[in-house]
């Protein structure tokens, strides 16, 4: 006789140990759900935001305003909007958003990011914005959260229930919100062509099966990694341009669920400071996505190298020569240079998830976190 | 016969066991240097820097550009020029502004700053930016570097030869240029009147001064202290508002001469991810000088200690109410809340010093770092 043990959080899990795990395996559907009536072939379809054409030319600034994983999802829409719109963006954590007297105005679009839609200091923020005049457009999973209904607009990320503390399909909508969001605002304010318009979402398109790729692709690999990863105490996430903030939200999955104190670091920055930390075996996860500055970070990473630490490089496919400088290669699958974070974040949740799970860690529910932070 | 050891190099560092000692002791005669010339009791005299009344006003944005601490000064200017000039201004990493095609245009003014003047990414930085019709002023300590040779307008930092690795008097100073800066586009802006200026000027006056009492008050207490710090191999910086930029400076002279990993935290950010991190005797470093913030922060505190945390505090004299959550305060004196940023880094270079010293470290020359980034 076979018995298998199955309580009903278990079937909750659909057969996966924890929910994180189930999360992250999910977000090929999830994302395929997210773009469901967003985009066909010619252009972007944003109309459920209610915002008229003239209102989007009057933008002079964005301001994205969130907490934690989100506010790195918004330091990636940053990065695209200023690229496709040519607005400037500013991100700011929702925490310090709120007491600094932003210098916002009815021309400033406000953006909040909250799965949830409770996260205080981002409802505070919310409210301060719109206090000062500014339209405000919420991100968020929750139908009917006190963020969806406050907001003047909303954008809801369609991933489902998102139950482990450590946010994953949740950020992976975020930014592919940041994406659509972008294009759209290109597409009305005409900073980009038809044709600019139709590569993205060509590129778009396939972003659900390519992150269905890389789980199938690298998992096995990731588990053997973490069994070497568990005994280290310190690690480091480094990476240029919008790898920078890919790498900042692998730190942070890490470092909630595994108790790893990782950070992250702009590779540039390395010199003026933590390369003193960089000795014989030190984990540093290198984000080697960006074309414009492959050499650039390479050159980062041949640093580290040369203080013997352990490399692990999350590239592009096809990139062979990374393997001379790192230990390690966890590859992606090409795609616009644009959107490589919604891809180059998938192994760096699969790695938190395994190192933690082999130190014995909660996964689920890491020691004194909260899923959604409804207190300040 | 008493016998001293004594050679060419010893007396460079005036009696001072290392470089870093002397200048973190010099600061007040450093600072005071920086001031001569450039205010009088009713107003701020930065002419030197050639920028006419009908120019300063017409400036929409602010850019300011640098690396590792020079980095973290801008981080200060930021704030108090958006709260007395309100001119929105972005603050960027050199190595990820000049790869980005920064927004800027001739209504941009772009500050880079830099204590050598010869750092790779910043100097690059101020090409781009003045390829792309800006005008760049620098700030910098070196009278004929190169980029105070390419700058268009130079503000130096007059505090002396800066010998040590992990920069002290030119970031204090730099933090005072930010300080004048703001004050002046303030005042021809109009935005500041002249009983703010000389109230601001007063507080200025007593910086120096202030910064010696700091030193004298706080300089055995941090020995102590840092005797109970050797041990530990990781630390927190928390901070809030401008303590926050603060924390980020302090946290990077921990790591990098005594190769404790440190790392700063918004405050408010914690809950969302580092609180996992903090147990029992872990050091966390809090700033609690911002009278604004000062509840919000106080609470954050408590947070730490909730959770065992080891929390050095440091606060404004007369604060009583946080002895009651932290185990230790470093007192800075009372100052406008604009300007505690100068103050509250010198215990912080204290304990990075005496940490470090202890832990048998090379102070003045950390392993892997070198004085002036001169390659990218």
């Amino acid at each position: 006789v076979f018995t298998v043990d199955w309580d009903p959080e278990m079937a909750e899990k659909g057969g996966y140990e924890h929910f994180m795990l189930k999360e992250i395996h999910e977000q090929p559907e999830a994302l395929r759900r997210f773009l469901v009536g967003r985009l066909n072939d010619e252009s972007v379809h944003l109309e459920e935001l209610n915002l008229n054409p003239e209102e989007i030319k009057s933008y002079s600034r964005i301001f994205i305003v969130a907490c934690g994983t989100a506010y790195h999802s918004g330091l990636v829409g940053k990065y695209v909007i200023e690229k496709l719109v040519r607005i400037p963006v500013e991100v700011d954590i929702a925490s310090e958003f709120r007491y600094r007297q932003p210098l916002i105005d009815e021309s400033t679009l406000v953006i909040v990011v909250s799965q949830s839609g409770e996260t205080a200091d981002t409802l505070a923020a919310l409210r301060e914005a719109q206090g000062r005049g500014a339209k405000v457009v919420a991100i968020t999973n929750v139908v009917g959260s006190t963020i969806a209904r406050e907001a003047d607009e909303v954008m809801y990320l369609r991933v489902g229930p998102e139950i482990a503390v450590a946010s994953t399909k949740a950020y992976t909508a975020m930014v592919m919100a940041f994406y659509l969001f972008a294009l759209y605002l290109g597409q009305i304010r005409g900073t980009l062509d038809t044709e600019e318009i139709q590569k993205a979402i060509a590129a778009l398109k396939q972003i659900p099966e390519q992150v269905k790729w890389i789980i199938e692709n690298t998992e096995s690999e990731i588990q053997k990694l973490a069994e070497q990863f568990t005994k280290h105490e310190n690690a480091f996430f480094i990476g240029r341009s919008v790898d920078y903030t890919v790498s900042m939200e692998g730190s942070l999955k890490l470092k909630e669920i595994s108790y790893i104190h990782a950070e992250a670091y702009a590779a540039g920055e390395l010199k003026h400071g933590t390369l003193a930390l960089i000795t014989n075996g030190v984990p540093v996860i290198a984000l080697v996505t960006q074309e414009s500055v492959y050499e650039k970070m390479l050159s980062n990473v041949q640093e580290v190298r040369a203080r013997e630490a352990w490399v692990i490089a999350v590239a592009l496919e096809g990139d062979e020569e990374i393997k001379k400088s790192a230990e390690n290669v966890l590859y992606i699958p090409q795609t616009m240079e644009l959107f490589t974070s919604v891809l180059a974040i998938i192994p760096l949740q699969l790695l938190a998830y395994y190192v933690a799970r082999l130190r014995g860690c909660d996964v689920d529910q890491p020691r004194n976190l909260a899923k959604s932070v409804t207190v300040e």
